[in-house]
C-alpha cells in the first residue's frame, strides 16, 4: 500500500447513494442529508466521498448547505468498484438482531449475495430486506467498501433446491459430519454459496433434501454447536482465506 | 454421532454453576434458581444439565422447588470437561455490543482464554469482565459446552508484549500485508493467540513493537477493511479451521 494522501482527511464521511455516480451537481435530501448536515457538520467546502455499487468511489466537495438539503460538486473518481469473490449466504432468517449481525458480517467479509431462505423452523416470517440493506450499507460505508451484497428475493427451501444452479457448489453444515470446511472448500474452487439453517437447524425432511441435492456439500465446522450467525460468519471467513480472495 | 436418548429432553435447561459439581444435593439461589423456577418453570421431578467447566456435564433432578431457592439431586455425570484448543484471543476492549458480541462468539468458536489488552486507542478504559464473562457462559449454556474460556486480567500492550510466552505464536493481522492466514497459520502449528486491536487500530509505535517482537506473526485477513470484532471472529475461525479442531 502507497503513501496515504493527504487530503481528503481520513475523517472523510463516506455515503452510499442510489443514483449512479458522475462529476457534476448532485443534490441529496432525506436520511443522507440528515447524516451529512446534522450528524457529521458538513459545511461548504468540506469533502465528501461517494459511492454507488455501479461505478465505484467518487470525491465531491459540499457547495451548498441547507437545513435539510445540500448540494455536492462530484469531481473526480477514486477507485473503481472492488471485485467481489463469487460467494453467496443463503441463510434462514433470524431474530432481529442476530440477523443484523449476520448481514452487517456478510458485507465486512465480501458476501456478494444474501439469499433470505424460509424453511419449516424459520422463526420469523417474512425477511425484513429493506433493513437488512440498511444495515448492510453501513458496514459498507464504515469499512471502505464500493460494493455492497445483493439481497435476493426470499425463496422457500423446496424452490431454491429445485431452481439451484447447478454449477454453483452448496456448502452446508451437515451434523452427521462432512470434511472439514477448509478441505472441502479447497477442493471446491469456483461459485459457491454457504447455507445456514434458523435457530431450530434444518428438520429431517429438509436435511435429507439438502443432502440429496446435486451441488450439496455437506462440511463440518468443528466439534462444538455454533449458532446460526455464528456458523455463518464463521463458514464465511473460512471459503474467504481458502476459496476466496484472503 | 449415535442415536439421541429420548431423555432428557432437548429443551432441558443447561446452567453453568461456579462449584465443583459430584453426586448429591445441590443448592441453588439467587440468579441461576430464579433462572430455572422464574423462566424455565422447572418443577419437583423435572431434569437439569448441570456443568461447572472443570468436571464436564452432570444430570441433575429437582428435588425441592421453592419461591426463591431450589435443590437439584445430581445423579450422573454425562459427559467429561471438553477439550479446548489452546486458541488465546488478546483482543482491545472494544464498546459495549461489540465487545459482547466478540466475547459470545469466542466462546462459541472454542477460544481458551480471552485476553484484555489496553492500548493507546482504546476507548473504554476497564474492560467489563464480569459482563464478558457472563455473556460466555450463556453463550456455553446455550450452544452445550462444557468449557467456559478464561479470561485474564487487563494487561496493557507494552506489558504484554514484554512478557509474552516465547512458544506461542501471535497472530496479528498487519495492514503492511503478510501472508494470507489460512497458510500462515498452517506453517506455524502449536499454542497461538489472535491480537486485535481496538476500533482505530494499532497507533504507529505499536504497530512497530508488536512487528519487531519475535513471536509475532503478520497475516492478511484479505482486501476489505474488517471491524475488530469481525476480525476477531473471522481469524479465530480461520484458525480453528486450519490449525485447530475443525
Amino acid at each position: 500500500m502507497g503513501a496515504v494522501p493527504a487530503w481528503p482527511p481520513r475523517s472523510t464521511p463516506r455515503l452510499y447513494v442510489e443514483t449512479p455516480l458522475a462529476p457534476g451537481a448532485l443534490s441529496l435530501s432525506g436520511p443522507p442529508a440528515h447524516y451529512l448536515i446534522a450528524v457529521m457538520r458538513t459545511k461548504a467546502g468540506d469533502p465528501v466521498k461517494l459511492f454507488d455499487d455501479a461505478t465505484g468511489e467518487w470525491l465531491a466537495v459540499a457547495t451548498h448547505v441547507g437545513k435539510r438539503d445540500l448540494t455536492l460538486d462530484v469531481t473526480e473518481r477514486l477507485r473503481e468498484r472492488e471485485p467481489v469473490p463469487d460467494l453467496w449466504l443463503v441463510a434462514a432468517p433470524l431474530k432481529k438482531g442476530r440477523v443484523d449481525w449476520m448481514a452487517e458480517k456478510a458485507c465486512e467479509l465480501g458476501v456478494a449475495r444474501l439469499v433470505p431462505v424460509v424453511t419449516r423452523r424459520t422463526v420469523v416470517d417474512k425477511p425484513n430486506t429493506d433493513r437488512l440493506r440498511a444495515h448492510m450499507v453501513e458496514a459498507a460505508e464504515q469499512c471502505g467498501r464500493t460494493a455492497v451484497p445483493e439481497i435476493a428475493d426470499d425463496v422457500k427451501l423446496p424452490a431454491l433446491l429445485r431452481d439451484w444452479p447447478a454449477d454453483r457448489a452448496l456448502f452446508f453444515a451437515d451434523e452427521l459430519g462432512g470434511a472439514p470446511a477448509a478441505e472441502a472448500m479447497r477442493a471446491r474452487p469456483g461459485p459457491a454459496a454457504i447455507l445456514i439453517g434458523p435457530e431450530g437447524g434444518f428438520d429431517d425432511d429438509e436435511r435429507a433434501a439438502i443432502r440429496a441435492h446435486p451441488a450439496a456439500v455437506g462440511i463440518a465446522l468443528g466439534p462444538r454447536i455454533l449458532r446460526a450467525d455464528t456458523a455463518a460468519a464463521a463458514a464465511v471467513a473460512v471459503w474467504m482465506a481458502v476459496a476466496g480472495d484472503w
